[in-house]
């Protein structure tokens, strides 16, 4: 293999590669970081030129797509017949674009996005995912196993990137409902990690509904069987309350009742939390054109 | 044992000790709601003074706190030697407030929380929070064990409903994410049973993130090793562009980017992200009076 880009994260990459007993040929711009990596069994390859004449499997995790191209731009020739494996966190639109460059240069092109920190790099448990290229993949399986566990996203290069940001979104959620409710109880002396033990448990069984609800957005029917969003906006109450009792911040807790009024306001009110959807698929007029 | 209140959840709680092989005697307001459960072979108690005379432990699960003493405060007298279990939904105030009332008549209180809705009650994965009486609990940990696993929250009562209000809030904020992310990737033609596979996994690697959180919270030192505040804000950019590339709502992840601003604001942009619990802890001078 080839790791081109020694960061946090690309020497994490090579180093699981090399505990896996593959020989691994590596590149940094600066060239110190191949250090530790040498001393581990690495070839260290004096131009990217070289790295990428090494192996067949070119793995590439860099600060961005610029800089990929800064990197592979002048030696894009040499890529033709081999795979190129680009982990380097970007947009969506990105990844179609570098997959139609590899594509031009006669290159096999997977988009990649990592879903855990450097330390979690190695572990099964970790998913890494992939988009463009799905017998690729499927090619390349065993050696990109030795990362984490490849999820395969199907053709479109896009995917892998969309996911990746679809699912931070998701976990500063988290992050966001769980500092919340640990201000919260820790406001009445409960210890962090007494809370998050129980958030952690908890974590599983909001799982389980997301399940059943994403049926119901498939299906595009929302049945509020078991639990309803007018039940929920009358349960938020506590949690404000609870909160401006204790000094906590509220900002969380109010966009999610705002969400709820929408679609109750828009007769739903009866549905399943799932039909919150509609609210964040059609951007509202002051949007959507900011930031 | 006695249940009191046959709403959805009540009938519920009622059905897991009949299905655990417990005579049980059940009362409701509108008494027609016990008849599944009469058919079932519980006892139907005419008066809410018969309900309590016929068990040592009386379960109430009602609407809210004012319905519980609307029940249970003509017959007060009679709670004396037994155990009230209050599994309704209310603040923590108000669920202290109940004990030191159950205390005053002689009876021994235990609140609590259901952390499912009814189809989940008798499901050992399910959680059911109590505080109020670690040792009571223990005493009739057997019985209420049938109606989802019970989780000791220590001697406060008003822990049950303090951490009912986070996780509540913490589920809402999981919603609000995935739903994000779903709006996300289906704009792109992903369905949602897709991006729920891969989030439901991602839920586990982000739990793990929970807990090494937890251990900085309650030891005050936020160290950034993996993954800094100033690198997450470098990436929610992604997630705005992406959102507003394909019309999605952003409320959402502009107020996590507001929030890790506000610790870059402070200083804090190489800790970890658990400093954002700072934001939370301070309601701004703007709040706290409202709603
Ligand atoms: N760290 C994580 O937890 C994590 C998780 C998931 C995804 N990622 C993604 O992985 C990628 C790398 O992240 P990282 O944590 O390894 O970052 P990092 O430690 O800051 O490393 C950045 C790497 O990019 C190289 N680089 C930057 N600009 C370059 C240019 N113009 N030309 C050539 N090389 C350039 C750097 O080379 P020099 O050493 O010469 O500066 C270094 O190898 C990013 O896209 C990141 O979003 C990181
Ligand atoms: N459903 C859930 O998913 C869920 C989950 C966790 C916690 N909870 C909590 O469980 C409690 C009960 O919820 P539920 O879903 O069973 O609600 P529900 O189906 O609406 O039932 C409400 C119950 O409260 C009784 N009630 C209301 N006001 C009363 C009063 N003034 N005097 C006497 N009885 C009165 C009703 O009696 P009538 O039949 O006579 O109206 C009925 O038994 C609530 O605190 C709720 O927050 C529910």
């Amino acid at each position: 293999m080839t790791v081109i880009g020694l960061g946090q994260m690309g020497a994490a990459l090579a180093g699981a590669f090399l505990d896996a007993g593959h020989p691994t040929t590596v590149f940094n711009r600066t060239p110190e970081k191949a250090e530790p990596l040498v001393a581990r069994g690495a070839v260290r390859a004096a131009t990217v030129a070289e790295a990428v004449a090494a192996s067949g499997l070119v793995v590439v995790c860099v600060l961005d797509y610029p800089a990929v191209r800064d990197l592979l731009g002048p030696v894009a020739g040499a890529l033709r017949g081999r795979t190129l494996v680009n982990l380097t966190s970007g947009s969506p639109e990105q990844a179609r674009e570098e997959a139609a460059w590899a594509a031009g240069h006669g290159a096999g092109y997977l988009d990649g996005a990592v879903m855990t920190t450097p330390p979690g790099v190695g572990d099964s448990e970790s998913m890494i995912l992939y988009s463009g290229g799905p017998e690729l993949l499927a090619g390349h399986r065993a050696a990109l196993g030795v990362l984490g566990d490849p999820v395969d996203l199907g053709a479109d290069a896009g995917l892998a990137s969309l996911y990746d940001s679809g699912l931070l979104g998701l976990m500063w959620s988290v992050f966001g409902g769980w500092l919340h409710g640990t201000a919260l109880t820790g406001a009445d002396g409960v210890p962090a990690k007494e809370f998050t033990a129980v958030s952690v448990r908890w974590l599983r069984t909001v799982s389980w509904f997301l399940s059943t609800y994403a049926d119901q957005i498939d299906a595009g029917e929302y049945p509020g069987d078991d639990a309803t969003i007018d039940v929920q906006v009358a349960t938020v109450g506590h949690l404000l309350h609870a909160g401006e009792a204790r000094g906590i911040d509220g900002r969380l807790p109010r966009l999610h009742l705002e969400l709820m009024k929408e679609a109750v306001a828009a007769g739903h009110g009866g549905d399943s939390y799932a039909r919150v959807i509609d609210s964040f698929r059609k951007a509202r007029p002051s949007e959507g054109s900011g930031s």
